[in-house]
């Protein structure tokens, strides 16, 4: 049954989500707020959607390199490297981005009577992004099923998982994902050195995934 | 101290709000989604701003008119004639609206450190929106809080008050009320029939205001 929409950026955690509930997504959405980044991982959501036959749209979300303050909207020289748990890493964090597409999310289920939004977020994010924590993902949920008419839910299957967990997953899937982009300075290739390579490289490793992914470094 | 983010339509409630705690307003954000009123309330806004000096911004919401179902984004004759509590008006809600606004606000604050997101739902709007009612705003408060650094709160003074309440509070604070808008038909003049004039009038009366909107009917 299709009741559910996905947030879907291209990277390897929602990428793994789509596959793994696609008889139940009606409509995966990603958002482009304008990174570099974005442009490296929204053609991976839209190959995917297609592959498996998920309407898919893309909604610019403009505000957010006028307004919001991150590095991740400066350009690719912003993004600082290092391991995903520094502290310097702090600076890619777009404020209150997942409330944001959530919000944008509810709005479309509600319009579509579907009952549920989906988003990959999970355990390794809770150090540095606030809005991916437990108590965040609970009291969102909340506040959708209060302020919608079809009490529109949240479900974050990942949420305590760790991304090689997530990895491991994928393998079980059959997913390749050389198909999918992590890399926050959005350059040609990954550049290996930033908090979400490292992580990716990491994540890959720990569940005996062949890394295919093109390294600058 | 400025200290808040208000979400400012232009119409009776949140330009009350905005000169009741004007103080402490560091910004005001209008949203544009593409509806008729739209472009008659956001002047007001703009007009009451450059009056108390408070800086305001216009954020376009364009993937509503895109992607959501409302009367409201369909233009002036789809809009229902009639008392605000009938069923026919709840074709007017934009799904989960306040929660996008809310969504962005706290993101906003958050990038200049601003610690709360205001806005001017009250007790009349419970009926027939979700996204106005105090479970929904306790919940939202509580996510907004567990998903930003600085812990960003809703302060919503106006949610138990009705729109006659607010009225007498702009009595007091001296608000020429004929520089709002209310209608949704957002054609020329307010039309004088829909929920939003009905509910208008009503409130303006209770609270012993002489009515020098012009109307219509």
């Amino acid at each position: 049954m299709k009741d559910s929409v996905l947030i879907l950026s291209g990277g390897m955690d929602s990428v793994t989500l789509l596959y793994d509930e696609h008889e139940r997504i009606a409509l995966a959405i990603s958002f482009d707020y304008g990174s570099n980044h974005n442009g490296k991982e929204i053609p991976f959501a839209q190959l995917h959607c297609k592959r498996l036959g998920i309407p898919h749209v893309i909604i610019p979300l403009d505000f957010m390199g006028k307004y919001f303050k991150s590095s991740l909207l400066e350009g690719a020289d912003a993004i600082p490297e290092g391991h995903y748990d520094d502290d310097n890493m702090k600076s890619t964090v777009v404020p209150f981005r997942n409330g944001i597409m959530l919000s944008i999310a509810v709005g479309v289920a509600e319009s579509h009577s579907l009952a549920y939004v989906m988003m990959a977020n999970h355990g390794g994010d809770h150090t540095i992004y606030p809005d991916c924590r437990p108590e965040f993902v609970e009291a969102f949920d909340a506040a959708a099923k209060a302020g919608t008419f079809v009490g529109v839910r949240l479900r974050s299957p990942y949420t305590n998982m760790t991304k090689a967990d997530i990895a491991r997953r994928g393998k079980e899937l059959g997913i390749d994902y050389s198909e999918t982009w992590s890399c926050y300075k959005g350059t040609e290739h990954h550049c290996g050195k930033c908090g979400t390579c490292v992580e990716r490289r990491e994540a890959l490793a720990e569940a005996g995934i062949e890394d295919t992914t093109v390294y600058d470094d």
